[in-house]
C-alpha cells in the first residue's frame, strides 16, 4: 500500500491573500465609488527592460535555427551566465568561482529543494515572522523547528543567544516581509555561531539590489568565514522584474563541507538528478540584466519602487509611527497604531482610506500587531495612498 | 550541528556519457580522417517550430508594456496552457479536469519531486534498465527499491507477478532506453495489481507522441482505473524539441487518494510551497504547440525522426538482430552480437564504423549486452551510419 508524507498533515493552508481579496472584494461591491489603491501588492508591476525583452527574442531566433539550436543544457546553468553572475557578486566584493553558481528557476524552488541534502534529523531555526516557504518546506519533512522572535526591540533583526540550540539556520535580508537589513556585524554574530556550532545558514538575498546603503551587507560572503557556513539564494524576481519570467541563482560555497562532504558537489548532485535546468531563453534573457545597459535599466526601476518606498517611509515617520524597512527595502512593516491588531488596522485603513496593506499576522505569530506596506503600485497610486493615510491620521 | 542527507552516499556518481566522450575523442584524435557518426545522441537535434518561435517572440512583446505583463503565474501553471493540454488528452480519448493538470519546468523534475509526497516507509519497484532519475531520486530518500527485470523474454516490458511486492511502481512507456512500449492488456496487469495492492503506479508518458499505432495507449488513463491509482508525466522536449525551453506537465487526478489524502491536493500544496510556476514566454510557447498550425509544424519534426527510427529498425531486421523499439518509439534497443557485452560492441562499432551508440550497460544490470541507438541524427547521417553498419556485418 502506498504510505503518503504524512507531515503535510502539519501545514496548515494559508488562506491570507484569500482573505485579503475578500473583503477588497466586499468593500468595492458596497462602496462603488471609491477607488481602492492596492499597497499590499508583493509582485513587480514594471515591465521587463528593452535589453531584456531583446535577449528573448534573439534567443528565440537562435533556437529557430539548426546551427544555433541549444538542446538539453548544463543542469547547473550555462557558464555564460554563470560568469556574469560571478562579475555582479565581484561588484560588490565577493569573489566566486563560477562553479559555485547554481542558476535555477527561482530563489523559491531552491530555498525549498536545498532542504533534500540535509538529514531530517536537523533543528531548524528561522526567524519569526518570516516568508512562509522556509516554514513549510521543513514542516512537510517533519523537521524540528526552533522559530525565533523579530520584534520592537531587535527591530525584527533576531540575533543569536548564548542557548539557542539549531543545526541550519534561515536568514533573509533585506527582510520579507519586514523590510529590515541585517548590518555586517549583526550578520558577523550569526557567521561566528555557525562556526561555532557547525551549524548551515540558509541566506535569502533576494531583496539585495534594493540596498543602496553600502555599509550593508549585499551578501552574507562580505563576512569573514561565511564561505564555510553559509548558503545564499538570489533571484532576479525583484532585481529585474523576473517574477514571471523565473530565474535566481543558489551560491554553494566549495569551501562549504559537513560530515565529510561536499555540499557543493551534493547540490550538484541534486541539480542533476533533480532538475534539467532552466529555459535557454530564460537564461539568455538573464544574461542581459547583466549587461552594462541591463543594469542601467534595472536601476531605473529599482529606483523608481526605491522612491515609493520612501515616500511611504517618510510618510509613517511624520506620523511618528514605528517602522522598518524603506530604505533598503520595497517593503515598509510598521506597528499598528492605537493597539490595533493586523487585522483591525486592515479594516480600518480600507474602510477608512480605501488602502489596502497585508496584516502582519499572517507571517507569523511574532508578526500580530504589524502591518506591511509595499512600494510596487504605481508612484501616483503611492503619493494618493499616503495622502489619504496623513489625512485619515491627523483627523 | 548540521547533519548532511548520507543517502547520497549511496548515489553511485554514472560516469557513462563521460565514458563515452573520453573513448570518442581518443578515436578522433587517433583517425583524423574519419567521420564520427553520433547514433548516441539522447536530445533533439530540430529547431522550435514556428509557431513557438513566434509564440515567444509575441510573449516578449507582453512582458514589455505594463498593461500586458505577467509578474508572478499560478504555480499550477495558467489555465490557457492547462484547458489546451486537457483538449490534447482528449484527442486521444482522455477525459481529465484542467485541475488535474499541473505545468512544469519538464518532466524530470516532477517525476524526482514526486517523491516528495509519499512517506519514506515505501518500497519502490522500478523496471531495469530504466531511466536513471526513478531510482538515483529514490537512493537519494532512502527508500526500498525493487528492480524488476527487462529482458528478451518480457520484451523489456516487465509485468506485475504474484508474490511481487511493493508501494510505488515506475512504468516509462514508449520506454527510455529500450523504446518497448506496453500494450493496453499490459497496463491493465499493472493497475490491477495497484487497484489490489493500494499501490500508486508513476507513469512516463514522455515519448507518447512517437507512438503510431492507434493500439497503442499514450495514456495510462485509457486503463480502466487508472484514475484510481496512476500519476502520469508528460514533456514537450522530444514532442516539440523542447529540452533546452523546459516544459512538461503532470497529471494527478482528482479521484487518486490514499491513506484518505487526497493526492492532487498533496501535489497542489507541494508545488504551491516549493515551486513558482514556468515562464510566462515558455507556457505561451507550450500553448503554440498545442494550436492546429503548432501540431501540424510539430509533427513534421515527429516524423523526420521517427523515419530515421524506422531505418534503423528496417537495418537490423534485415541483419537478423534482436532489438525493441523503432516503430514507436525515437530509440532502438539491440542485443550485441556475438555474445558481445555492452562496451565490447561500443569499441567494436567505434572502431571498425565509426559509429556511437550508448552502452546497454550503463542504464542498469539488465541492459548488458544490449545497446541503444536514437534517431536523432540527420536523415543523411542514420542512413550513412545503417550503411556502414550492414558493411561491417556482411564482412
Amino acid at each position: 500500500m502506498a504510505k503518503i508524507n504524512k507531515n503535510y498533515l502539519n501545514v496548515g493552508e494559508s488562506y491570507l491573500f484569500s482573505d485579503i481579496a475578500k473583503r477588497v472584494n466586499d468593500f468595492i461591491k458596497n462602496n462603488p465609488d471609491k477607488k481602492v489603491i492596492k499597497m499590499g501588492i508583493g509582485d513587480v508591476t514594471r515591465p521587463l527592460v528593452n535589453s531584456v525583452i531583446d535577449a528573448i527574442k534573439a534567443a528565440a531566433d537562435d533556437q529557430s535555427k539548426t546551427e544555433t539550436f541549444h538542446g538539453y543544457g548544463p543542469e547547473q546553468g550555462y557558464l555564460f551566465l554563470r560568469e556574469k553572475i560571478a562579475d555582479y557578486y565581484k561588484s560588490y566584493g565577493v569573489e566566486l568561482d563560477a562553479d559555485e553558481i547554481f542558476v535555477s528557476d527561482g530563489a523559491k524552488s531552491d530555498v525549498a529543494n536545498i532542504t533534500d541534502i540535509f538529514s531530517n534529523d536537523n533543528t531548524i531555526i528561522i526567524p519569526n515572522p518570516v516568508y512562509p516557504v522556509y516554514l513549510d518546506s521543513n514542516l512537510m519533512l517533519g523537521r524540528r523547528i526552533k522559530l525565533i522572535d523579530g520584534n520592537e526591540q531587535n527591530g525584527f533583526l533576531p540575533l543569536p543567544y548564548e542557548s539557542l540550540e539549531g543545526d541550519i539556520i534561515y536568514l533573509c535580508s533585506p527582510n520579507n516581509p519586514t523590510g529590515a537589513v541585517y548590518t555586517k556585524d549583526q550578520l558577523k554574530k550569526w557567521v561566528d555561531y555557525a562556526l561555532k556550532n557547525d551549524a548551515v545558514i540558509l541566506f535569502d538575498a533576494a531583496y539585495e539590489s534594493f540596498i543602496k546603503d553600502e555599509e550593508l551587507p549585499r551578501s552574507i560572503y562580505l563576512v569573514e568565514g561565511a564561505e564555510k557556513c553559509c548558503i545564499e539564494f538570489c533571484s532576479l524576481s525583484k532585481t529585474a522584474g523576473f517574477t514571471g519570467t523565473r530565474c535566481g541563482y543558489t551560491v554553494v560555497p566549495k569551501a562549504l563541507e559537513r560530515e565529510g562532504m561536499n555540499l557543493n558537489k551534493m547540490w550538484l548532485r541534486r541539480q542533476s538528478t533533480k532538475f534539467n535546468g532552466v529555459s535557454y531563453v530564460v537564461q539568455k534573457a538573464a544574461e542581459a540584466v547583466f549587461t552594462e545597459e541591463g543594469q542601467k535599466q534595472i536601476k531605473e526601476n529599482i529606483a523608481y519602487y526605491s522612491q515609493n518606498a520612501k515616500l511611504i517611509a517618510d510618510t509613517f515617520k511624520s506620523l511618528s509611527i514605528w517602522f522598518t524597512g524603506g530604505i533598503n527595502s520595497p517593503y515598509i512593516w510598521l506597528k499598528c497604531p492605537n493597539g490595533m491588531s493586523s487585522w483591525e488596522f486592515f479594516d480600518y485603513l480600507l474602510n477608512e482610506a480605501a488602502v489596502v496593506g497585508t496584516p502582519g499576522s499572517g507571517f507569523g505569530k511574532c508578526g500580530e500587531g504589524y502591518f506591511r506596506l509595499t512600494a510596487f503600485n504605481t508612484k501616483e497610486n503611492t503619493m494618493e495612498a499616503m495622502q489619504r493615510i496623513v489625512n485619515l491620521f491627523n483627523k
